[in-house]
C-alpha cells in the first residue's frame, strides 16, 4: 500500500514529464522528484529535449547535497547506459539517494538494467507506483519502442452523426474555436503531423503549431502519392517548420524535401511511411486525416489512439470522418477504450486508445 | 442569494419529480417538499400519474398539521385550476403554508395564476430557484406545451465514426450491454417509442420496457407507410404494451390499431404523426430510428434532443446514424448544446439538446 506522500511525489513527476511531450524524441518523456531523508521535496526536473540532461540529473542538481539519504521518484526506470549523457542509475548512487521509486520499467533493451544496478549498490528500489498514469503519459514513446514504429494518434473533428463536412463540402466551422486551438496543443505534443493529398488540395493547410508556448514545431508531412497536391507556394512549404512530402517512387516532382515510397494498392504503403519517419527520429505522429488516409492507416493497423472533437451538430449528409479501412463486418471492427473525455468549448473531446496499446 | 436549506429542499423536489417521468402525461412531472416553520422537512411527494393527486397534495398529506407556518418547495408553479383534482394553490392556502418557493412558472394558460392566488392570500412567493434543473427535468412536458406537439428525443447507438452497422449490415453489438439496458430507462420515461419500417423489417423489435421497476409501458409506434413491414405475429403486436401502426391513407392492411396519415414527399407527414400522437395524450417520444425516419423528423424540425450512445469502435464503412434531412450546407445544420455526458459501460452517452428547447 503506497503512502500518500509517495503518491503525491510521483503524481508531480508525471506532471513534470508531460512538459517534455513533443521535444524529447527519440527519447521518452520523464519526470523526477527528489525528497530528502525527512520526506520534503528538495528537487524536481524533467527531460526537456533529446541530448539534454535526463530528468534525474535536473532533479539531482536542484537537490544538491539534500539528496543524500533521500528518495528519487521517477516516471521511468532510471537508465543504465551511457548515451549522449551518463547513466542516471550511477548519478543517483553517487548522490547518495537511499530509495528509488519508479513507475514504469524501461522496455528499451539498450537502457534497461537500471533497477538492478541501483539494488546492487544497496538502494531500496520499487516499481509500479502510478504505473497507469505514467504509462498513459508516455504512451507515444512506449508504443514506439514496443511496435518499432511511431505512435499514431488520429485526430478528427465531426458532427454527432460523424460528418466532417456538409454535402456541399462546407466545413468551416464544425468544431469550436476552442477545439481548433486544442489541436495546436496536440500538434505540439507530436513529432510529426501528417495529412493526405485530399486535405492538402482542399485546405492548403499550414500544419505548424500556433499559440503554444515553448512548442517545438513538428515535422509537417503530406502524403502526396502522385506529387500533384503540394505545389510550389503551398503554405506547408514555408519556413515555420520542417516539411516532408511523401510521394510514390515513380512520381515526378520539382519539389525537394521529398521521400519516395513504394505504392500500396491505393496510395502509398503506410508501413514504409512509418519506417521512413521512424528513421528520422519521429516517435509520435498526429494524423490529421482526411478520411481516406485515416482509412489507410486503420487498414494497416497503424492507429493507436483516436482523438475526436465532436460538435453538437447534426447534418444527415456529407463525408464521413473515416473512409474505407477494409472492414466489412462488425467482428473485424477496431475496438478501443475510451480513456478520456473533456468538454472543449461547445464540443466534446473523446480520446479512445487501442486496447493494450 | 438562495439559502443552502432552500437549495437542498428544491433539489430533493427535482429528484422526486423525475420519478414520475413516463407516467404523468398529459400532465407535467412535479415534485414537492414541505418544511415546517423551523425548516425541518415534514413532507414530500410527486405527481405519480395523470388523474392522481398533484405533488403538493401528496406532500401536504404527509406533512399534516406540521405544514402550518411552513414552506412548500415545488418544481412547477402550483396550479390554479380545478381539473380532475382541485387547485393546489387553494390546498396550500388551506394548509396554512406561509411561503411557497417554486422553480418554473406554469406555461399552460389553463393552469397559470397559482402564484397570484397564493400572493393574494398573503403567502410569500418566490420563483426561479434551481429553475434550470427543474426545466431540464420537465423538458418533455414544457416543450410539448410550448410547441403544441410531443417532445422528441432521438436516440441512436453508433461507432465513433458515426456508423450504426458494418458494411454487411451486422450491428450486434456495437453498443455495450449497459447501454442497451439504459435505453429501457429512456423508453420508460417516454410516452411513445417510435421506429420506422426499416427497423421493423430488419430487427422485428419488441420496443417494450424491460427490467425497469414500476415502469409504465409506452405506446409502441411503427411508421409503416406502405403497411408492409409489420406483419401479423410481429413482436411489436404482442400484449406487452399498446401498439399503433401509422400507415398511409391509401395503404391496405389487415391490421387493426392503425392510424392513417397523409403522405409526405417520402414516407408519412411527420407533423401529422405528431398531431395524432399528441391527440392521444403523448407528450414525449423516444425516436429509435433508423436513419431514414430520424432524417425525416430532423427535416420536419421535430428533433428536440439527441441521446447518442457512442461505442469506442471504428468501422470506416456502413450506414450512418442519420440519413438525409434536407441539409446541404453547414449553415443549415441543426446546432444543439451538449447538456450531459456519461460513461455507460464501455460507451459514452452524449445528450445534446436543441438550443432554447
Amino acid at each position: 500500500m503506497a503512502q500518500q506522500a509517495d503518491i503525491t511525489a510521483m503524481r508531480r513527476a508525471v506532471e513534470l514529464a508531460a512538459r517534455g511531450l513533443g521535444a524529447t524524441s527519440p527519447n521518452p518523456v520523464v519526470g523526477c522528484v527528489i525528497t530528502d531523508a525527512s520526506g520534503h521535496q528538495v528537487g524536481e526536473g524533467f527531460h526537456r529535449r533529446a541530448g539534454g540532461p535526463h530528468a534525474e540529473i535536473h532533479a539531482l542538481r536542484a537537490a544538491g547535497v539534500l539528496a543524500r539519504g533521500g528518495t528519487a521518484y521517477v516516471t521511468l526506470e532510471p537508465c543504465n547506459h551511457t548515451g549522449r549523457t551518463g547513466p542516471c542509475a550511477q548519478a543517483l548512487i553517487e548522490a547518495g539517494i537511499s530509495r528509488v521509486v519508479y513507475a514504469v520499467g524501461d522496455p528499451n533493451p539498450q537502457a534497461t538494467g537500471g533497477a538492478d544496478t541501483l539494488r546492487a549498490a544497496g538502494i531500496e528500489v520499487s516499481q509500479g507506483l502510478l504505473a497507469d498514469e505514467a504509462e498513459a503519459g508516455n504512451i507515444a514513446w512506449l508504443t514506439s519502442v514496443r511496435r518499432g514504429r511511431p505512435f499514431v494518434r488520429w485526430k478528427y473533428a465531426a458532427t454527432l452523426d460523424g460528418r466532417i463536412a456538409a454535402a456541399d463540402g462546407s466545413s468551416r466551422w464544425i468544431s469550436s474555436a476552442e477545439s481548433r486551438a486544442d489541436v495546436h496543443r496536440l500538434r505540439a505534443e507530436a513529432d510529426a503531423v501528417v495529412v493526405g493529398s485530399g486535405t492538402a488540395r482542399a485546405d492548403d493547410p499550414h500544419l505548424a503549431v500556433r499559440d503554444v508556448e515553448g512548442a517545438v514545431q513538428p515535422l509537417r508531412v503530406v502524403v502526396d502519392t502522385e506529387a500533384t497536391a503540394v505545389k510550389p507556394g503551398a503554405r506547408v512549404l514555408d519556413e515555420a517548420a520542417p516539411t516532408l512530402i511523401a510521394i510514390a517512387e515513380d512520381a515526378e516532382t520539382t519539389l525537394t524535401d521529398v521521400v519516395r515510397l513504394p505504392r500500396a494498392e491505393r496510395g502509398l504503403a503506410v508501413p514504409a511511411l512509418l519506417d521512413a519517419l521512424h528513421a528520422r527520429g519521429v516517435r509520435s505522429i498526429l494524423l490529421e486525416g482526411g478520411p481516406t488516409l485515416a482509412g489507410a492507416f486503420l487498414a494497416a493497423g497503424a492507429v493507436d489512439q483516436v482523438v475526436g472533437y465532436l460538435a453538437p451538430v447534426l447534418l444527415g449528409a456529407g463525408p464521413n470522418a473515416l473512409a474505407d479501412a477494409g472492414i466489412s463486418t462488425l467482428t473485424e471492427a477496431l475496438r478501443l477504450d475510451i480513456t478520456e473525455t473533456a468538454r472543449i468549448g461547445s464540443d466534446l473531446r473523446i480520446t479512445a486508445t487501442l486496447k493494450g496499446a
